[in-house]
Formats: structure tokens, C-alpha cells, sequence
């Protein structure tokens, strides 16, 4: 893949062979050779996806250039394609790019001579998300084939919801989708299930965050948890080796009880720190994909993982 | 120690020792043979503290997270504790924080499986600070028996009194307070001495910052200098090798008279110079205590400082 | 030079030099043997000259110190002067700063013993600018003497357009303003003509940023692209090898038509590239006046470049 857009662009061979590499740059020490720079370019707040892609660009040996959209150019108006040239100009080797925009990248397209990495498209995708989440689930079962995942809770916002139900539907798992009411999304095809019936059959509960910032009016989450989140009680109905996962920063007491945010079933802080190494794994496939490492470190790297 | 938290739980000939290793770590170049993460989590705003932290973990080449409460996913609502184990999770080997809560650190007592330092908590500590403080004094006359030391102004507000009056006591030295009027803390046990007597009996004047930030009303600073500061009259009452310090940031011609800043006397950037050396040493000593150093790194540095 | 405050300390010949280890510095890998840190200091928003300036000290090696003055002790009051003072104390080799007041460095002059470069001074100076200026136009035409160089938009407000003009003309450049009407600068000495005309005999058109921020009452820009402004049409009326340049950010459509940003003749994003390289000729020059590069690096330098 020259640019890592969407989980849509990839081959099933495609999303083994990250989850591979990313098993593989866990156990092994790996530094480019080269002296490169990332622009990591997030115009949202973000602490996980940044900070992990920090940790995988230092531990791949990158330098990294850390924009803050709020002491920059920005503020004079300067809009997204315009930073990513400059970055482009001052020496940056690839861009990862956190926006507010379902589609930011369009503007980009053909228009760079680095790839683009995608950190989060407004509410449509968060592909770095969904190759974490994968790897966590396969860490687990081995497969996807037949696994039933339920993905729960604010679905018409969230931006790992469809990507994350397409691309497991294709992998051969089962997906429903246990939306709280007034945040499903139309155009998701796959059924619906309660979440108190979905506890009790799924392999995999994918809880999402109520994403605040996204909603027009505020949300009363008064009674969500009793509705539509994950309490003891229906933990308690979960089969013997399902897990819980939940992107965070979790909402505790409102997607799910506080008290199972590191109970054993949960593997929240495991999704993070998978984040690291998928994202090692991702770029150093971009990279690679340009040409970007020597022939010498190309070969380096493909005995050292 | 397993965590730098509190000054209090420093026994003399601990504290002796991290003056040695800063001493050390000063002439001689040491850089860690792991590629470690620290990540500096700074709640409220820093120049020297969180600077000088990046400035000694850089010179022990250790990678640093950089972050920023206000980019990041506390304005989404998460909280320290699960920022913390955020940081954990994607890799970082050691966390520093600072934090507008007193106690921040109780609530992550025994859930992280890596070593916190204490960057400043609340109005109560400031435990770096003190340890840069008793370097700075220590530099100049060699002991702390006997020396007289004031520590005068903003004694209610300030999170390094209580420590240093406390630390500098159990090493000896006679501490007397000068508190402006109104910040005064009623649990201090120390005699207290008007800062007209204070400047001619102490070998130490260390003024403390008003901490505008943490009063409820706003301070009236008109007459403060000449009332509670250390004028240029006072100054020429001190006695021949008596020493100033201050804090820093310091509110020029509030305090202190501006023009003393950089006056003789005056230890206040070497303060600044001590905190690089005193934090490289407390961070080896914490990591050392974790076995994070390698037994060969172990050995390298023990001969190196 | 001991410190890079303005171009006008400089001579013809130290331009000329400065421009040559800019294109060696570009065409070989030179990493400095000592660990030195970099203190950017940017009080003011930024995104090329901060953004470059980081590249440049890591192309060098040189560690550097993210300050944020948002998240900074100049919260809580303190001066431009002590923190500088503050980074000096802490271990800064040299620092970078821009500030709003024209001439901040004043209140630091004699005072470090450290050097400093200007990253850009209010409405004064930004003299690194200015050097990435000049190699852009010596790239193109290898020689300052007798080109025609117009200098256009908003005059009063730009920290390029004096230093720039003094500069080419000392070069041996024609230059000629073309400023927005009440927009001129009534010391700059240097004739003024209407941009149409400068679109005819000029050899480089030289466009200026609105400075929004510095405006007393906020402008309209209704028409200003086309009165004052390059358009399609006056781009048609360019001489055949006339180049095109802004300092960025750009107000697309303002300033500029939009397409001509990336046209033929724009050298716009090359300005950006070459902003790395003449900020890292400058540190190494600065750095080398101080004797701070050991004999053994200054020798492996001059050898390298």
C-alpha cells in the first residue's frame, strides 16, 4: 500500500501479514538505517493514537516532528493541504494525519510525493484503530473465522464501528451491532442485537465511547450504562473466554462499569499496547512500499522480523 | 526508593547520596545502552521543572513522551489515572507528573508496574525541587549543621516549604519561617522570624514565589517587597557569605528586588543548573531500584558517576 | 557573527558564505560529535520557521527544547528575559527566538553567554527569512546583480520586506515596492511601483503575507487580489524566466490566485525547503564563532562541507 487510507484498500494477505510484522517488531529491536522524519500532524486531541505512534516512530529509530495545530500557522488560517506541503517541503518522509474531516485525505490525493498515514477521519475511519483491534482479537483466538463479535454502544459516531465490522466480516467472523438508541448509523448492514442478548453469544464485546464531542446536543447518560452498557450483571452472563475491548478513553460508569475496565476478561490496555507495534508494522510497510528503506536495510529488516 | 514521591521517605544518607551521584552525573558523560521512555505528564503549567526533566533525561538518552493536557484526551474527560496507565501501556519505562491535586499519587499506588516520579503536587510537594534546593546549599557550605535558614513569604501556598523546612531539619540546619501576612500554615511546626531579623541571623534566605494561581482573592503586591521582600536595605544586612534563593518563576520587584536577581548573593540560576544533575540522579537511582537498568549499564555507571 | 539578530550585521561576504554552507550542508550528512541543545523559543505562533529550525538541529544532531509559552511559567508572569536566562541555566546551547516585540533581543544583549538567532522579531525582522530569500533567488539566477526584484503587499506590516529590500539592494539588486494601499512603510527608501508594472520588468515577484494579526482594524480583502494581488493575467505578463515567491502562510486567492501557488513559476515550497538548510548553515556558523564544535569537529565540518 503506497498510503495507509482506509482497512478497505487491504487484501485479507494484506491484514496477516501487518498483524505478522507486528508480532514479529515486538519481539525484535529494529532501526532504520537512514535518518527519516514524521510529521505527525493531529488537528483533534488525541493522547493514545499520537503518543503510540511517537513510541513506534523513536523505537523504528524516527525523528518526529510534533505539530500543535493551536501554536501554529493554523491559526492564520492556513489550511490542512497547505501544512501537509509544508511538512512535505521542510524534509518530512511521511505524514500521519489526525482531522477533523471524514475525507481530508482527498485533497491530498496525488498531490504529495511522501505517504500519508491515516490517524482518524472524522467520524468515517480510524484504520490504525482497527488493525489494533484485530491483533488483539487474534492474539486471543488464533482466527476470526466464525468468532461472533458484537460492537456496542454509539455507533453512528464512532469511526471504528463500520471499518471495524467490515473488515472482521470479511476475516469470516460474525458481527451485530448493539447500538443505544439514537446512535445507529443507517448504512451498516449487519443485524442488530441487544446488548443483553449480545453478552451472552458473542466471542468479542467491542464497547465505543460515547463520542461527546460529536453529538449535537448533549448526551444524558443518566441511565446508559443500565441500558445499553456493560455492567457485572451482564458480564456475568458472558461466555467462558470472551473478552471486552473499548478503544478509550472509556467513559467509566457509562459505556461500562468501572470496576471491569482491568477485571481479567478486558484487554483494554493490551488494544493499547498493540497500538505501537501495528503501527511500526504500518509504517515500515509504506515505507517500504516507497522505497524508502535502502535495499540494505530492506534486507536488515526482513531478517530481522 | 520505587518511587520519588515525597521527601519525607528519604532517609539522610539517601539523600546525601543523590547529591553525590548529581555531583557525578555533572562530569561525566553517561547515556543508558536501552532505549528507554520516559513520559512527563504535566498537568498544570512548567517551564524549569518540566524542561530541565527533558534536559536530563536527553543527556541520559532516554526518549521522552511530550505531553499536553490541553491536546490530548483529557478534554475528553480522562482522567490521570487512566492517562497514566495509558502511558504504561504503550511503553513508557517511567512516568513524571505533575498535578494540581496534593495527592494525585494515592491513586495510583500499586496499579502500575513502572516507577512514578513526583513533578510537583498540589500545594503539598515538590520533591525534586527540595532535593535541587539542598544541592544548591550544600554546594555552598558543605553541611547543613548548624546553618541558619529562612524560608520566607508564601509560606501557605507554597509546595516547597513544608519539604524543605522538614528535610533541611533532619539534616540539621535551624529553619526559621518569614511568612507574609495571611501565609502563614498552621501545621508547620517551625519558629517564625520577621524577615527584617530573618536576613541578619540566616546564612539562607530562600524566598518562595507567590503563587497567585492557588489564593482565592487576588493579591495586593503594592507594598509587598517592602513589607515582606527582600529590598535592596535588607540585602545589606545579610551576613558576609549568606546565600539568596528563590524558586522561580520569580515576581521581579514582589519578592525581591529585581535588581538582586542576579546579584551576588544570589544562587537562583544555579538553582536552575543543580535541577538538570539532581533529577538524572534521582531517575538512575529509581530505575536502578527497578532493575530497568541492565546489570552491565549497572556496573558502567557505578563506575562512570 | 556571535549572535544572528539581523541581516544587516552581515556582510556581502558572510552572506555569500552562509548561502555556499547552506548547498554543502544540503549535499552531506554532518552530525555534530557533542550533544548541544537547541532552546526554540516561539512566543509567537509558527509553523515553517519552527518546523524547519527543528529539522535543521536534527539533521545536526542537536537535541531540542520544545517550548510552549502556552503551557509555560509566561502564564504565571514570567519575562522573556528570565526564561531565556532560565533555558541558559538549564543547558541550552543556543537558543531560537521569536517574539512579537521588535526588538525583544535588546533586554538580552550582554546578558547570556550563549548565542541567540532570531526566528523572527514583530514587524521588524525575520533574518533567517531573508537568507532562505536570497539562496532561493541565487538557486535561480546565481547572481543578485541587476535583477529587478519587486517586494508587494502588505509592506507596513512585514517582518521580511525591509530587511529583504536593504539586503538585495546591497546584493546589487533594482528593488521596488508595490505596496496595498495603506499598507506602505514610510521609512523604507526604495521606490515604490504599482504591481502591474512590477509584473512586467521584474525578475522576481516577491509577494507578502497580510499580517491579519498586526492590523489595527481587520482587513478586506474583498478585492485586494485584484488590485494588489497576483492574478492569472499579471502572472501572463511575467518575463519569461520571472520566478514567484511569498514567505507563507498563504492567503490563497488573496495574496495570490490559487493556482498559481504550485504554477511553474512559483518557487514557493522550494523557499520552505531551503529554510532548512540556511537555518543549519547559521547554527554551525554561530556555533563555530563561540567555539562550541570542538577543533576536531569544526575540521571534520569544513572537510564535510
Amino acid at each position: 500500500m503506497r498510503h495507509f487510507i482506509s482497512v478497505d484498500q487491504l487484501t485479507t494477505e494484506e491484514i496477516y501479514s501487518i498483524l505478522q510484522d507486528a508480532e514479529k517488531l515486538r519481539n525484535n529491536d529494529y532501526k532504520l538505517e537512514r535518518q527519516l522524519f514524521a510529521a505527525n500532524l493531529f488537528f483533534e486531541p488525541s493522547t493514545r493514537t499520537k503518543m503510540s505512534f511517537v513510541v513506534a516512530e523513536r523505537k523504528l529509530g524516527i525523528e518526529n516532528l510534533d505539530f500543535h495545530s493551536q501554536n501554529s500557522s493554523v491559526l492564520k488560517g492556513e489550511s490542512l493541504y497547505d501544512t501537509a506541503k509544508t511538512f512535505e517541503a521542510i524534509g518530512a518522509d511521511f505524514l500521519v494525519v489526525r482531522h477533523e474531516e471524514d475525507d481530508w485525505y482527498k485533497e491530498l490525493e496525488g498531490k504529495l510525493s511522501i505517504p500519508l498515514i491515516n490517524g482518524g477521519a472524522g467520524a468515517k475511519e480510524h484504520p490504525t484503530q482497527t488493525m489494533l483491534d484485530l491483533l488483539t482479537i487474534y492474539q486471543e483466538f488464533k482466527t476470526f473465522k466464525g468468532l461472533k463479535i458484537a460492537i456496542a454502544g454509539d455507533i453512528k459516531h464512532s469511526r471504528v464501528a463500520r471499518s471495524n465490522a467490515v473488515c472482521l466480516q470479511k476475516l469470516g467472523a460474525e458481527v451485530y451491532l448493539s447500538a443505544a438508541q439514537g446512535m445507529e448509523r443507517d448504512v451498516l448492514e449487519f443485524p442488530y442485537l441487544p446488548i443483553d442478548e449480545a453478552v451472552e453469544v458473542c466471542d468479542v464485546v467491542m464497547l465505543l465511547r460515547i463520542q461527546h464531542e460529536r453529538h449535537e446536543h448533549s448526551v444524558n447518560t443518566y441511565d446508559y450504562l443500565e441500558q445499553y452498557g456493560l455492567t457485572k450483571e451482564r458480564e456475568s452472563r458472558m461466555k467462558d473466554n470472551a473478552i471486552i475491548m473499548h478503544p478509550a478513553p472509556i467513559n467509566r460508569g457509562v459505556e461500562i462499569d468501572t470496576e471491569l475496565v482491568e477485571c481479567e476478561r478486558s484487554r483494554i490496555f493490551k488494544q493499547m499496547n498493540n497500538g505501537v507495534y501495528v503501527r511500526m508494522a504500518i509504517i515500515i510497510n509504506v515505507l517500504n512500499e516507497w522505497g524508502i528503506l535502502s535495499d540494505k536495510a530492506t534486507e536488515k529488516y526482513q531478517t530481522a522480523i
